[in-house]
């Protein structure tokens, strides 16, 4: 070979990179120390964060220690801080030291397991790791990969929900038009019902009225299938929410499966944030039925402390998944694929490639333990329950919904108003996030004790700051 | 607050957080200096990394070092290592020392940017360097952010190319069933198209004739689209490929932009692979017409060392893509959003949570600059050219396709078995990866040279071993 082929620059040898990996190490650790001083939503307008970046790319690289500058300077500006102990908005993302560390792993060893050939541990672990979960959680023994059924880790629940909405779709082609099935979901469903509807060319969606606790009522799901029948559309799917994100209310999953069955609809439950819940015995009353259903999927990385992105979904049988997303092109046939002996994921969702997601769950499974998640979770439920009283004792307050897990709904009694004006000033604090929300015209204020380093210390301040802001109510 | 709230273990501290990840470091910048030593393609059993973990969490957590010593015991044996230098199967998915090292910022700071506000730096610095990579390549000025069109990162090809198979869809939705609409690609085209349909519950895919080159033939398309026009069918949408899987073909896009533009058909280009060589003026030849199309999608994480997942898509005019995919539930009304000024880039795709992926493509473009990254690919197509040149002049193999890149496509005189012999003998040396493939009948082989750290040493090495491992051709 002759020297004049053209190479790039030998940025950052081996050695550089053990350098530069402990000084991120570092800014990571003193993040993680240091998370809690900044103001929890980022101050910057838009586009402050782009005007200190140039317009174009330069021609020569830079240094490492340009990029860790910038982190500081032009990055964290522009933060929110999901991992701030004062972090009380949407659900939470959690990430955690352990998973953090197997994001690094996984990052390092660069593998992209689309098929078991491909890297068969990030295809094994996940299948083992899934199985786990089944019995953590006391899921229905079929789901595990020795099963009918089984697990796969998903971008986020929305892509889950899509998949299998596409799967009710495509099993039911020879009976009609996409435009003329409905799918059905809670007034309180999550948006991504109605995206993966769309997406998935589904013509109807049909909002379900809810009971007083804002849970789906089974009767009135039965009447709108039947309505619909009558109207000669086709019924395909039921979503079932456990812990809607409005309110975390859980829809009867038993009662509904019973209308799933008789309609012979695919019933699927979107349990993304309370679906972790589960590790605790005491919780499993809210899946009563689940044995029943064709899918589930919830989210690790909203309450388990593994950093996003990492949503699982399992199915009760993965024939009709496979059935549909299955694709096998001629430079990916292989030897374990035509044994049937391996499980290849990119067979079980949209994207062909994927990164080994399941390092970070084995990881915080490990680390903590079954005792340490409950731990978790308990905490986290227990110091919601403790707002929820001092809310209730105050005469300014009311609670707007039942707590069934960490999320705290209230509103001010001054109305509206006052409670939109009340979740704008604590926001404007800087010192801890809430999300503001309606419900049928309601304004309310959403709480959520979830992140992984929130203690009494800080719901304490979080109450202090409430009862500071918030006015007295005129008599 | 009492003190008997449960607490979770106090599992890595910030403190035991540094110590335990300059030890990941460590073990990062030794695979990075070791990975040439393991044989690339994995050759553990189905089932042997299964069986290495216990069928069954523990209750009680454990410490960092048994991961650590678990990560060398049962997760190596069965990786497979795309990060090798003499890795030459499938496409690259390269990583580099500053991608690894800012997705471990990304894990740290563990933001979800899903709306402008959850992380204003997240999208700010996504639209930028998409812009930056609009210049650095010569695209359409109208795709950057500033214009009306605009780029967004995805998690793949498939999901880009599935994306845009919905909007198509969904902006014929009042002509007919999505049943009876048509989408074209030539018979080289990605699975994903395929997929892409069968997902977006599109009727029907026409694999278009190719040319001697394996590229479209736009008269060919064009007489599918009059056929299936006067069958009553509705055209809807054309996918170019640039640079083909099986071959690294490049459809004419120019030729297909005609025909688009006759019938209205949205016009995506999925240069997943090549599309990363634009960087380089010299193969901007390839894309002449791309300033024609609708969209046009191409993978960072394949030739331009930043690690798995950075897909992007790129879309003309941003308004269909937004119509078809944009939910606002109560929940994530905010002021930013509602002020018109900013990104919510969870309208841009399926998934409604998302990574803060645009650090590692910001810090790799910084690091290596332009110039670095352009040495890279332009290392890699003369690499490749020297292989093909020992291929041409050995009288036991033909070329099977042209180079235009890094791929080479090629045969053994002997026929089919022997070039899948020779393909098996290579990788069961365990000392490089390649990719058996076929076409029309025809056994190749597939060899990429594209993987970050393949110098002329690795192309020397196998070169001798396909000629070692080759036999003769009897005459």
């Amino acid at each position: 070979m002759t020297s004049d082929i053209p190479r790039p620059p030998d940025h950052m040898s081996p050695e550089e990179f053990r350098r530069n990996g402990h000084a991120m190490i570092d800014w990571v650790a003193n993040y993680l120390q240091t998370a809690d001083d900044f103001p929890v939503f980022s101050q910057v307008e838009p586009g402050e964060v782009a005007a200190m970046i140039p317009d174009a790319a330069s021609e020569a690289g830079e240094p490492f220690e340009a990029l860790l500058r910038d982190l500081d300077d032009v990055v964290m500006p522009g933060i929110t801080h999901w991992q701030s102990p004062n972090w009380f908005a949407y659900f939470p993302a959690n990430t955690s030291p352990p998973s953090i560390l197997a994001e690094l792993a996984s990052a390092g060893l660069g593998v992209q397991g689309m098929l078991w050939s491909t890297s068969p541990a990030a295809t094994e672990i996940e299948s083992k790791v899934l199985d786990w979960l089944v019995d953590m959680m006391e899921l229905p023994q079929s789901w595990k990969s020795t099963g009918p059924g089984g697990g796969v880790i998903q971008m986020s629940a929305s892509d889950s929900t899509h998949a299998v909405l596409v799967v009710a779709r495509h099993r039911n082609r020879e009976r009609g038009h996409a435009e003329d099935m409905v799918v059905y979901a809670s007034t309180q469903a999550h948006s991504s019902v109605a995206k993966g509807c769309t997406v998935a060319g589904i013509g109807h969606v049909r909002e379900i009225a809810v009971d007083d606790t804002w849970a789906m009522r089974p009767d009135a799901l039965r009447k709108a299938v039947e309505a619909d029948l009558a109207d000669g559309l086709l019924p395909i799917a039921v979503v079932s929410v456990v812990g809607t994100t409005g309110t975390t209310a859980v829809d009867p999953v038993s009662g509904i499966a019973d209308v799933a069955s008789e309609h012979n609809l695919w019933h699927h439950v979107d349990a993304a944030y309370a679906g972790n819940a589960m590790v605790c015995e005491e919780f499993r009353h809210h899946i009563k039925g689940v044995d029943r259903v064709d899918s589930y999927t919830f989210n690790p990385h909203k309450w388990m402390m593994v950093n996003f992105d990492c949503n699982v979904l399992w199915v009760a049988d993965r024939v009709p998944l496979i059935e549909t997303l299955s694709v096998l092109p001629p430079y990916l046939v292989n030897k374990a694929t035509e044994s049937g002996a391996v499980i290849d994921y990119r067979d079980w969702h949209v994207p062909l490639g994927r990164r080994f997601r399941a390092l970070k769950l084995w990881w915080v499974i490990r680390s903590y333990g079954i005792s340490g998640i409950q731990a978790l979770i308990r905490s986290h439920v227990v110091l919601a329950g403790s707002l929820a009283d001092r809310i209730v004792s105050d005469d300014r307050f009311d609670l707007f919904a039942p707590h069934p897990f960490g999320l705290v709904c209230f509103t001010h009694r001054g109305g509206n108003d006052t409670t939109s004006a009340l979740a704008d000033a604590l926001n404007n604090s800087g010192k801890v996030a809430v999300t503001p929300s309606t419900l049928d015209g309601t304004a309310y204020i959403r709480v959520v004790v979830g992140q992984a380093r929130t203690t009494s210390h800080h719901v304490d301040e979080l109450w202090n700051l409430i009862d500071a802001l918030a006015p007295s109510v005129s008599r």
